[in-house]
């Protein structure tokens, strides 16, 4: 009996507005039609590598090792090497060869072999420029969901020559931490690039409450475990199930809005006076 | 041979534009990758259990009867007991116990058993208190799609102990019935928190024409069974396919502008004098 | 062995904030739960039929040839015939007779049989008048999806008696193309009811430059094959995956912002003095 197909994640920043995400879909459909397809979201910001490329390495725990993950953000499109990784965790990765998969194949344990995506039993013809998930990635994911191997989807790279990204660290100094407004969600919970070691390393970890300070206001924030362990408009500081520093508020409130943040922005982290 | 995964039908208010709902199937493309996943909207608006909990219900009609249906709309997230239910229907429901779930019981024929999700085998772990959906909710789903019973999901509950909620229901006097926007969509199209049974207790159901006052304006909706039925401009009440009365205007005017509603607005509806 | 069950193509305007898609999902789940279900988008500009013909149509080459494909754009719901469709690719169409289907039909090869949907085996019931796609497009699709005959929908319609659609066509002069905006993504790009004959006709096609003009703006655009070939902030012109003239702007710039343009507003295309 054949194995069952193998699931495809997909990420990207296509939007739900236009066919983009659907026909893709459409393609797969003819390849590998039993793969579960995930998706885990398609609007990451317009042409925002780097919060792609985080989106999949922390998605990496709950995806399971037998999956094909494409990753799409792809201001260069048509201009970038399409790249299949095979990782030591088994999880094969699929995406330009911008740096948008270099977090996820980080987090999958590292690369075992690389190809470059040129075969044309791969490749759809005749192909867009400015259009390649339909006609170069999702093939290779589908034939790779459906069983075939990584070097029949072309010649092999040195993973060496892979382009990577660096992560804008925060900055960190006794008592202090200086980061930055990664993404926000609909509850106006706010995400920074913060994790909880960077809270170790200033020495705020036994902090029971923190002051956020930003350009546009300033707030007190109490550690907690979820949000509804504040008060309606209390200000909260949380872990996301991503690692990630979370500042929250007590519904109905938006710490969003109450602080005026938007993803880039300054926020200064020390130890608050209030008890 | 196997019988074929269950459908899992979601629905909850975690939006679209991050990774929740895309970890969620994740989780599950690794416990039961063959069950057909329903997303059945993730835009409740956030927070609202009531909505969540009468979406769920007025659904029922279209979801198969060996579907397990997840319910998430939970303000209180990490603080409620998270719960799986059997129907006597044989839908199982899966949810915080907030009340989100119990208006789909109801309309799914009543609970025939109740559990505590706690089974080790089951919660993913480590976890995090903020977001339990991928870490408790869809194992529990996904373990009972692909079969396993409900009585390995934790300890059984006593049904009366569970939070169920009571619906604001509208105010019917003779001629007038006080109700309140549910909803409305992309058309401009109102949904009020009236079925067809208030229009007859308030002895309206033979109104050829309804007058429906806000206290932002007012217009006279002729009935009728389908949005054609109305001449561009021209207001009218029909029942939707969830047996609410719904206010809508001919092609191209919005009922929702017209009228300057939103949900929570109070309207009165009446006899019109209009013929 | 049961031959796989097809994949089932969705295209509508019903938006993602309701239930609709969901429920439309959820009745399929009940019919054919191992096809593929591939949501080709839901965000069709509201009631425009000759937008969800143009996507469906477009889409064609991406689409499998086993498909069944679902189209619903429908201001006058139920009005109109629903139908069925066999085309002489082999995909069906499934979707309302007004002529939302008729672009498809044509970019599928034709029409080999047609009929009306109207058997009591297909068709819910009880039904809303005013959403016809769970109750009976949806059943009709997934029975052909499982594998049955077209004829046992309900009785045959002859093809001449179909709607179908007349596009509005750019006008062409020598050296002039005046056409007319079809739609925009979330990256402000720019599609123009033009194509590549049409610049030929125009006499345009060795044209390096191309000056847009509209009445909000005017700018020189200079060919390129993808968003990738332009600097920062300059215009340029590709053709998109579906083959229509596509006004960009190097990133970070929006050609839709810059040239304040929206659907169904008017733009000339002639030869740019700019070398």
């Amino acid at each position: 009996m054949a194995a069952p197909a193998r699931p495809i994640v997909f990420a990207s920043d296509f939007g739900l507005a236009n066919e983009w995400v659907g026909i893709c879909h459409s393609v797969m459909a003819g390849i590998s039609p039993q793969s579960p397809i995930v998706d885990l979201t398609h609007l990451i910001r317009p042409l925002e590598v780097q919060s792609g490329a985080l989106l999949l390495a922390d998605s990496m725990p709950y995806i399971p090792e037998d999956a094909v993950i494409l990753g799409v953000v792809d201001p260069t499109v048509g201009k970038d090497r399409e790249i299949g990784i095979a990782t030591s965790s088994g999880r094969h990765l699929v995406g330009p060869d911008n740096g948008v998969l270099s977090l996820a194949w980080e987090a999958a344990g590292g690369i075992d072999a690389a190809v470059e995506i040129t075969s044309p039993d791969v490749i759809r013809s005749p192909h867009a420029q400015s259009f390649r998930a339909p006609d170069t990635l999702w093939p290779a994911a589908a034939h790779l969901a459906a069983g075939r191997a990584l070097d029949k989807l072309g010649p092999a790279i040195e993973p060496s020559t892979l382009n990577a990204l660096t992560l804008p660290e925060p900055e960190i100094s006794d008592g202090e931490i200086h980061g930055e407004v990664l993404d926000f969600n609909r509850f106006g919970n706010i995400q920074l690039n913060v994790r909880e070691s960077d809270l170790e390393r200033a020495g705020l970890e036994d902090a029971r409450c923190l002051t956020i300070k930003a350009t546009s206001a300033s707030a007190d924030a109490r550690r907690g475990e979820t949000y509804a362990d504040f008060a309606p408009g209390e200000y909260g500081v949380i872990f996301d199930e991503r690692g990630w520093i979370e500042i929250v508020r007590g519904n109905p409130e938006s710490a969003l809005e109450g602080l005026g943040l938007s993803p880039g922005h300054l926020v200064w982290i020390t130890r608050s006076r209030v008890p």
